[in-house]
């Protein structure tokens, strides 16, 4: 990391959140860490961009702890437990160093909570606009990582928590009211929480998984794809949250809606026992929504839906 | 990834090269790798911006090659082995579907020249200007990983290849003239060679390493800082290309300029011999500049010199 100016603030608050051993205190060119014997590697990158993926009036705090659990969510989906982070500052040309610091904290916060040592990265001037990187990095039995391509037709399709609140939080946001719980709505898109213990429930469990990151339409039928199957799916089985049935919104767009960070997954019809138990387990509830059939596609309620989600351009 | 647009194009050119079983075709939400029993993991993430690290003008193709090449330095200067990279592809809005293919193809020579396989990443449009990251994830044997914390008290400096030539392949990319090995010293700029070979000669021979990214003397001087200690280095020693010698800017000059990704490293006195058979196992010259003394900063030729080097702001 670069040492001086905003970038040496910067670096100065991530040192004092660096205090893992394999971060070296983030004076190395490199992060050195002890891997656990025999385990598998499972490594995820995901970025996000001012006035892409968050509009400049966004908290910074809200902004770091988003970057942590939109990758965090990766490694749930694929059964993994976490064993460290890598940040990628970008700090945008506008942004002092009140807006880094509000970053940090957020970032601090989310790692905290979720119990996951920062061990390096880079910090740097990105032009114009801040563009933030994260690289998690997590470990699974061999074999055992869950993906998107082992469902068989015939699979239950389920999902985890509830849909559609972000999207609703969203809409907070930009100015929308629906009533009493807009700040749970907010708090939803802007501060996720991955389904860590639940993906690690789910090893051996379920055939196939993915988190809901552009809406669960979308996404199921990526799913369906990836495992060479269709998708149908029973609009009045998506777990909806109370703000979520009071807002009026329809099922169907809610499912269209993105940022739920819920887990999406299938698993055979006899294995309903083990999926109900791994929720319990993980103290999430799962919501069985629909299921994988031969062919291709996505069907709502029997028919193809008009919109399946937010694709990024 | 995301998968419409420009990125579609983009992740389509990267599934292509990310043949690797753990990248699991680019189609999944992390990769899964098996990790070499026993040995530490070694990591690093380094981003690139468009208006800070290169210009606008410069070839995408290049700007590919050295995300690459400046994160392997950094794993090279830990005497770790390359497993694999992670990219974050953050393409600027007046960039198209061509500039993105060259950096792609930038990426994709430097990942065959160096044997080091595309495992995963994000592709995402970053706003004004393109902004580009990379994790690279290494492995070593346990406890084997350099440092620049090791080095002790009369220890020797040396440093690899030679240094400045990419600080004035800088000039001529400006359009500065030095004469007939123009092109050469561009590309020392545009395309450095990590040094893994030398990297991982060097473990259990060096006390201390780093790469030289910011200039041979701020990079000495936060060496010899991280082992708590001072450096003397000699100006007639470092080691200069016959371009840089014709190009007449005085070595300390060179010594302040950066992008050389040379290893810089200590070792103790009685470890001389090691050190160049290091260097010949690796086909590369070592040359022995100066030394660790106790107390703090850096003296050339027995002064403290004007300017250290570039300093990112």
């Amino acid at each position: 990391m670069a040492e001086e100016g905003l970038e040496g603030a910067l670096l100065r608050q991530l040192q004092a959140l660096a205090t893992h051993q394999a971060a070296r205190g983030l004076k190395d060119d490199a992060a050195v860490l002890g891997w656990p014997l025999g385990q598998d590697l499972v490594a995820t990158h995901d970025m996000l961009a001012e006035g892409v993926h968050f509009t400049p009036e966004c908290p910074p705090a809200d902004i770091g702890w988003k970057l942590v659990a939109v990758n965090l969510s990766d490694l749930a989906a694929m059964g993994a437990r976490p064993v460290g982070v890598l940040l990628g500052a970008g700090i945008g040309a506008g942004r002092g160093a009140d807006w880094a610091a509000g970053l940090v904290r957020g970032l601090q916060q989310a790692l905290e909570r979720l119990g996951v040592p920062l061990l390096g990265g880079d910090t740097i001037r990105s032009g114009p606009a801040s563009v933030l990187a994260l690289t998690a990095l997590g470990s699974v039995p061999p074999g055992a990582a869950l993906g998107r391509m082992g469902a068989t037709a015939g699979d239950q399709l389920w999902v985890s928590g509830t849909i559609g609140d972000a999207g609703l939080g969203l809409k907070v946001a930009q100015g929308a009211c629906f009533g009493a719980d807009d700040a749970a709505l907010l708090k939803r898109y802007r501060r996720p929480l991955p389904r860590l213990a639940l993906g690690l429930a789910l090893r051996g469990v379920a055939s196939a998984a993915m988190d809901v990151s552009d809406g669960l339409l979308i996404d199921a039928a990526r799913l369906a794809q990836a495992s060479g199957l269709g998708v149908s799916i029973d609009s009045a089985a998506i777990p909806l949250s109370d703000a979520a049935r009071a807002s009026g919104v329809p099922a169907a767009e809610l499912a269209a809606s993105g940022d739920d960070y819920e887990l999406l997954f299938a698993a055979p019809a006899q294995a309903n026992g083990a999926v109900l138990a791994a929720g319990q387990a993980a103290h999430v509830p799962v919501a069985r929504i629909g299921r994988l059939v031969a062919g291709a596609g996505l069907m709502l309620d029997g028919a193809v839906p008009d919109r399946l989600g937010y694709q990024h351009g």
